[in-house]
C-alpha cells in the first residue's frame, strides 16, 4: 500500500510492503496550500504515479488533505477513539486507478465545552501506540502543539497549544523583534526561558521581561530568540503536564522534539522521543485495522 | 509652565497656569519615532514656540522623550518612589530660551529578579495620587500595560503585561487573522473572551480555541477580534489582581479604559477610571514638588 501524510505545508508518501516496511519514500514541499485549484489528483500522480503504475492500488492519506480546504472533507471523529474506531471511519475518495481512503481527524471538547480538533496527529499517535503503556500522554509539538491522553490504547482527549504560531508572530511582529539577531540556537538561553516559565507571573508579564532583560544587557540579541522559545515551550509544558507521573511520549521533527525533551526534562519528566515518521507506521496500522487486505 | 507628555507615537503639550489649570493644549502625532535625526528642539519650537515666545520658560517633559531613543536619557529611578523622589531626580536638558526638565522613568525588579521599567506612566500615576487611598493598584492599559502598586502615596513596584502588542501580533500575523473580519467592537464577544480567561487551561490553549470556535460556527468572524481582546485582557486582569480587595484605578484612553473596566467588573472589581490627561496633573504636581516656582 501507499501511505501519505499530506499536511498544510508538506507532502510525505511512503511505499509500504506487506510487512509494513517502508520500501520507498517521497517528500515534497507540496502541502495542500501549495496545490492550486484543488488539483490534488494531478499532484498525487505527479508524486507517486510511478508507484501506482507499478501495481499499487491502496492509498491511505492522513492530514489536512481530509479537511475542508483539502481534497475532500473527512468529518471529525469524536474521542475516545482508537485504531479500530478510526479505521472504521475512513472516508473514500473517487480516483481513477486507485482505491483512495482518508483518515478522519479527531475532535473532543475541553472541560469548559470548547471544541478541539486534530488532523494527521491521530495517525502519528496510532503509529506509536504499541510502544507505550495503556495510559500515557503524547506531545506532538508544532505550530499548534497537541497533547493527547491515551487510556486503554485509545485517544480519550487532547488539548492544543498555539505555541509555534505565537512564537512566530511575537518574534517577528512585535518590539521583541528589534532585540533579536538571528543566530544559531542557544541552549543555555532556551533553558533560562524554560526556567522563567516556572517563576511567578503570567506569560503576558514574562514576555515583557524579554524586552527588559535585553534593555538591561542581561540577554544578548543572539540569545533572545532561544530565550523566547524556551519561555513559550516552558509555559506550554508546565500547563500540559498532569503532574501525576504519567509517561510522556514526544512525536515530532528532530529539532522540535529535542527542544521539548529538554523542556520536559527540566520539568522533571524524561520523555520517550519518537521520529516524525510515526505517521508511516500509523497508516500501516490503520490499513490493517480496516482489513483492507 | 508647560507640561509635555511626549511618547513613542504622540506628543501632547499642556499650557498650565499658576493653579495648574490647563489653559491651552496641543496634540500631534509627533511621537519620538516621528522626529528625525534627533531634531527634538526644532519639533518643540514648532509645537509650542508661540507659548515660549509668550513668556513661558519652564518646560517639564515626561515619557519616552527621556529614553535612550529620545532627546536625552533620564536614568530610571528605582522604586519605591513618590512625587518627592521623582521631582528630586528630574534631568536637565540644554535648550535656548527654556528651562527644560525631564521626568525620569521608574524601575523595579519582580520577585524573581527580572527588571521592570516604565516611562511616562509614573507621571500619570502621580497625577491621580491625591484621588486614591494610600494603598491602591493602578492599571495603565496599552501596548505594554502597567500595573503599579501604591503604598503610602508612593509607587512601590509594578508589573508590565505585553497584552496590547500580543493582541496586535496574534490578530494580524497568525492563522487567527483568517477567521476575523473587521467590524465594530462586539461587547458580548469581549465578555465571552473575558469569561474564557477564567476557565481551566493556559492562554496558549485558549488561543487555539479562537480558531476552533470559528471552525465550528460558534464564533462569528465579526466577533472574533473582540473575543480575542477579551481573552487577552481577561488573562491580564486575572493575573494582575491581588484578590485582596485593593481598590483599582484605571488611567488610559476612553476606549481602552472602558474595556479594562468591563473586564475588571466581570472579575468582581469595579475600578475608578481616570482620563488619560492625568499626565497634565502629574506634570503640575512634579513641577511643584521640584519647587520650580
Amino acid at each position: 500500500m501507499i501511505g501519505i501524510d499530506w499536511g498544510t505545508s508538506s507532502f510525505r508518501a511512503f511505499r509500504l510492503d506487506a510487512d509494513g516496511t517502508v520500501t520507498d519514500r517521497r517528500v515534497a514541499a507540496r502541502g495542500i496550500l501549495a496545490v492550486e485549484d484543488g488539483r490534488f489528483e494531478e499532484e498525487l500522480l505527479r508524486q507517486v504515479g510511478d508507484w501506482l503504475a507499478d501495481g499499487e492500488r491502496q492509498v491511505l492519506m492522513s492530514g489536512m488533505i481530509g479537511s475542508r480546504q483539502g481534497w475532500q472533507e473527512a468529518p471529525y471523529l469524536p474521542c475516545p477513539a482508537g485504531p479500530a474506531e478510526i479505521a472504521a471511519a475512513l472516508g473514500t475518495v473517487g480516483c481513477e486507478g486507485a482505491d483512495l481512503r482518508l483518515v478522519p481527524g479527531l475532535t473532543c471538547t475541553d472541560a469548559a465545552g470548547t471544541p478541539e480538533v486534530m488532523r494527521g496527529e491521530e495517525t502519528q499517535i496510532v503509529g506509536v501506540l504499541e510502544e507505550m503503556a495503556p495510559r500515557a500522554l503524547v506531545c506532538l509539538p508544532g505550530s499548534h502543539s497537541k497533547w493527547a491522553r491515551i487510556e486503554g490504547g485509545r485517544i480519550v482527549g487532547f488539548a492544543t497549544y498555539f505555541t509555534g504560531e505565537a512564537f512566530a508572530a511575537l518574534s517577528a511582529h512585535t518590539i521583541l523583534a528589534r532585540l533579536m539577531r538571528s543566530a544559531p540556537p542557544d541552549p543555555a538561553a532556551f533553558d533560562r526561558g524554560v526556567a522563567r516559565a516556572g517563576e511567578p507571573g503570567h506569560l503576558l508579564h514574562h514576555l515583557f521581561g524579554v524586552r527588559t532583560l535585553g534593555l538591561f544587557g542581561r540577554l544578548a540579541e543572539t540569545a533572545a530568540a532561544s530565550y523566547l522559545s524556551g519561555l513559550l515551550i516552558g509555559h506550554e509544558v508546565r500547563a500540559a503536564l498532569p503532574g501525576d507521573g504519567t509517561a510522556v511520549h514526544v512525536i515530532g521533527s528532530d529539532e522540535l522534539s529535542a527542544l521539548y525533551a529538554r523542556a520536559l526534562t527540566a520539568c522533571g519528566v524524561v520523555p520517550v522521543v519518537h521520529a516524525e515518521d510515526a505517521a508511516a507506521r500509523g497508516l500501516v496500522r490503520l490499513g490493517r485495522e480496516a482489513e483492507w487486505r
